[in-house]
């Protein structure tokens, strides 16, 4: 195995008894040069595996041509989706994509943003940490002039151009629909509300109940620590043991629900002639799932989309804008068959 | 919006009236500058958010702490969670993780292994799109002296560090196991079968069928031209419309094993009293599927984590080793209901 240095335009230059700025004019095509010395230094090149080195040009150039993304974790379908709408836009336009996952840690983020603007990327895509409170790592971006988008989590307390999904308005949807299919005993299994996402859902199934004067009965609502399906079953288990009566789930998430439906069924009950169970995310599997599940979907790929073209515009206008961008995305309830339906 | 250049050296040491290699030692704390003067440094660095230039740094030190890695896509559960192992790993040696999807296009892929040499990273890792048949392009990294691990899918013909799953022991373990059940019509529904993977699963399919003395049909195997839920209903419809017997299915992966279950519940079978229904994958939902689904579990993660241990060994080590590694990690059968037991 070689552990070669990598060959630079003084060594072509000294094989071929030429000068380095010979080289280097040959390599980028240069008028003076002539056809028979390019040749030479090409085939020279291309026998050394000669590289432009990429660091040295973005120095003069100040461009990297890179846009670094940070998710909180990579293998949620949600975020390997957005990761997915992210990628076909900055590639199109001809940029690469530095990918990086906090794991739910500030202190992470923080390191990764300071990372990135040691790699001087010339944008940056961010969903912050359920944790992250503070902004300064955020400001240093602004002030070193780095276009920054914050996507899907919002940050009440600090400006910036900002790309979400109504969590609220999905929920809201989910809840009044089963409402109005007559279930008057709705439980809620929220996710930890520490994260502003499930905190809307809840607040959408609150409401869904003030708007349509259903009492909010706190003894359905019960909040798990993760949303997984592990907590999705944890969960219901708790619900049914209390022995209150319960005809639909609206679930934080499609992994909780399906976790909720293995126990209804393991009590006996049935779904949806018993129990309506509605989830969120719109999963792949949920329309293959018995009961195919009845959920919200979000458009999450053009939610990825939308973040990254934000950040291209900002390469592309010479001119500081007024106004940060405030983009809502609007998601749409699903009904399926794991949900009675409107007689 | 602020659109500033970021702050120098220079630019500090005007502003306190010293010179620019007194400011550098303030940051480096060098023993030479006086306590009074780095409080001015740090405080006047603090302010115009200083940050020293990796790229600057990394042209003198030949390390720029990133470690590439190229997938070819970033959706799938399997390779977002290689990427997780990899990156616990890699980080907790202190590496960044650059992290790229191929798209399953060959052109791509030597676009951003080029990219990645020109950034300099220091290691790669990546399983290379199914179209990959020569490799120019791994060599020059190679002869670049950088470290490379093929990992998931194997280039029999290119001599590399190679971290792979047998997938075509899990097919045969699945396969036998239904045969031991008392299956003896068993279909496969195969995926496109210039994955080197999806070939294995199919190879492992008609080795046990060989082995144990069952005759092969070709009209129970079905090549499907993906692997979502959707090409799995194609192919049961396709199975099931040739009227030929079939006791058990043995599915590519399980989301073509849930597309296929659906088909099988619409044409009024049961599963497994009629037919026995095995995935490959243990994706999050099979085992909250109903019936919960019997799959083969494969050790994603830990491939991930070996993939980035070898890398990083590259970097410990100072000499140069005289054969690469071959790892092939086993995949586990899983049984759960979708499938008759063993009497």
């Amino acid at each position: 195995m070689q552990k070669n240095r990598q060959t630079t335009i003084i060594d072509i230059a000294k094989q071929l008894g030429v000068s380095p700025s010979t080289v280097s004019r040959a390599l980028h095509n240069h008028p003076s040069i002539s056809a028979e010395t390019k040749k030479n230094v090409l085939a020279m090149a291309e026998k050394h595996s000669y590289q432009p080195n990429l660091l040295a040009l973005s120095l003069l150039n100040k461009k990297t041509g890179i846009i670094g993304i940070v998710v909180p974790e990579i293998t949620s379908y949600f975020f390997a989706t957005v990761i997915s709408g992210v990628q076909d836009m900055v590639s199109s336009a001809g940029y690469k994509l530095l990918i990086c996952q906090s794991n739910e840690s500030f202190e992470e983020e923080k390191k990764l943003l300071q990372d990135m603007t040691l790699l001087r990327v010339d944008g940056v895509l961010i969903s912050p940490t359920f944790r992250t409170k503070t902004f300064g790592h955020f400001e240093r971006l602004q002030r070193a002039g780095i276009p920054m988008v914050i996507f899907d989590r919002d940050c009440p307390h600090f400006e910036a151009d900002k790309v979400l999904v109504d969590s609220y308005d999905g929920a809201y949807q989910a809840v009044e629909y089963l409402i109005k299919t007559g279930c008057q005993h709705i439980a809620h299994i929220a996710g930890p509300i520490a994260f502003p996402t499930f905190k809307q859902r809840l607040d959408g199934y609150l409401n869904a109940h003030y708007d349509n004067n259903i009492p909010i009965r706190s003894e359905l609502i019960v909040y798990s620590n993760g949303f997984s399906s592990d907590y999705g079953v944890d969960a219901a288990m708790q619900l049914m043991a209390n022995n209150d009566r319960v005809d639909a789930i609206f679930a934080v998430n499609d992994a909780v629900a399906i976790g909720a439906i293995c126990v209804i069924r393991e009590k006996g009950y049935r779904v949806p002639e018993d129990i309506s169970v509605v989830g969120f995310d719109d999963e792949s599997y949920a329309q293959y799932y018995y009961p195919p599940l009845s959920t919200v979907w979000q458009p999450v790929y053009e939610l990825g989309m939308l973040s990254a073209k934000i950040v291209l515009d900002h390469f592309a206008s010479k001119e500081q804008r007024e106004n940060y961008r405030y983009e809502v995305l609007k998601p749409e309830l699903v009904i399926r068959e794991s949900s009675i339906s409107i007689d």
